[in-house]
């Protein structure tokens, strides 16, 4: 039996982080899957185990839920500290976890499913909600390869896989998926040597048991 | 001379929730104003300090500069661990960090400024903007309420200010700006209690040099 459970989705980006983190701490999951086209992260039963209905959320061994994927991933990283997802000097911590933020707040929040609907509902065509989409990402993506022009090496920060680049690929899915100008050749770079470890790629929407 | 200055708006909820940081922390910094609705966060010398162009950004002794607000407290409870900003169980950090995301994911950057002014770029109506602040804000704190229900004491969590409060107290700031409902008696009595600490009441808008 797994200690852990993960509710999520197979193209939630939010839930691909969380699995990617569970992966390079090598921790046993199972995963219990909530169609977001059909809602089903609205129904009952999960608002009370996350009253955002938002994916995804982690059941811990004893019922405890936890929720929001950065929330999650640092929790994972202090009860599992190898392979550290954060550097251990507080300045590098701040970078990394800026950049993660860079993603997780300002760009997959204002472009996740449940804004575009928002913005289909309001009258908005399908041109104007994916342009709308694709300028987030763009922005967006922009500012994290700034950011990192500096730090980058193997991956993001440096050679060890960190927050931010956890954070980074799936993003990039969304990127494809809005067709976004893919202008950053050092972002792909890293996607790529990030896609080469077995955490990363078993993680990968496609390869989960949900995939339609 | 101050060994920190911070980049923000005495308007930026963002930039407030890194004020009541540095009041919580005893730190010494002086300000540096940066008009939002004039554009000067997106003028060449501050996109320099911050790629991304929004406020706040925290330049440090030394020249070294970070971004996101979340990630400059958790910066900032680092290297001042007094008073402490998170609890010390793993699991208790984790439900603390998700709540300040729920605002600083989830809410603020869906109703902030920029989005707003792209909803009106579409050709959105004021009320339209309005109500999607609105239903944002209500929506959102709606959750935190829920989440904090086990956990409510004097402040968020328990008695003692955490990073949700210090996300808290400024996004209520926006949901009367927007005229939401404000059906929370619980969070409306943790605002109280924090308005009666000197580090978040000296950091509130209307007090800082820049207010209009």
């Amino acid at each position: 039996m797994s200690a852990m459970r993960l509710h999520g989705y197979f193209r939630s980006t939010a839930s691909y982080r969380v699995r990617i983190a569970l992966n390079l701490k090598g921790l046993s999951y199972d995963q219990r899957s909530h169609h977001l086209r059909k809602g089903e992260q609205r129904a009952p039963a999960y608002l009370a185990l996350n009253p955002q209905g938002l994916l995804p959320a982690l059941e811990l061994d004893g019922g405890k839920v936890l929720t929001q994927s950065l929330a999650i991933c640092e929790y994972l990283d202090e009860i599992a500290p190898e392979p550290a997802l954060l550097p251990g000097d507080p300045l590098a911590r701040a970078q990394v976890r800026a950049f993660a933020q860079v993603i997780a707040c300002d760009i997959h929040p204002v472009q996740n499913l449940k804004i575009l609907d928002r913005l289909r509902s309001l009258g908005l065509s399908e041109d104007a909600v994916a342009g709308w989409a694709r300028a987030t990402i763009e922005e967006g993506l922009d500012a994290c390869d700034r950011l990192i022009a500096d730090h980058a090496g193997r991956f993001c920060f440096g050679d060890a896989v960190t927050l931010a680049d956890i954070c980074l690929v799936p993003q990039l899915i969304n990127a494809r998926r809005f067709g976004a100008d893919l202008r950053w050749p050092r972002l792909l770079t890293i996607e790529a040597a990030c896609l080469s470890l077995p955490a990363f790629a078993d993680a990968m929407p496609e390869r989960q048991a949900d995939a339609e």
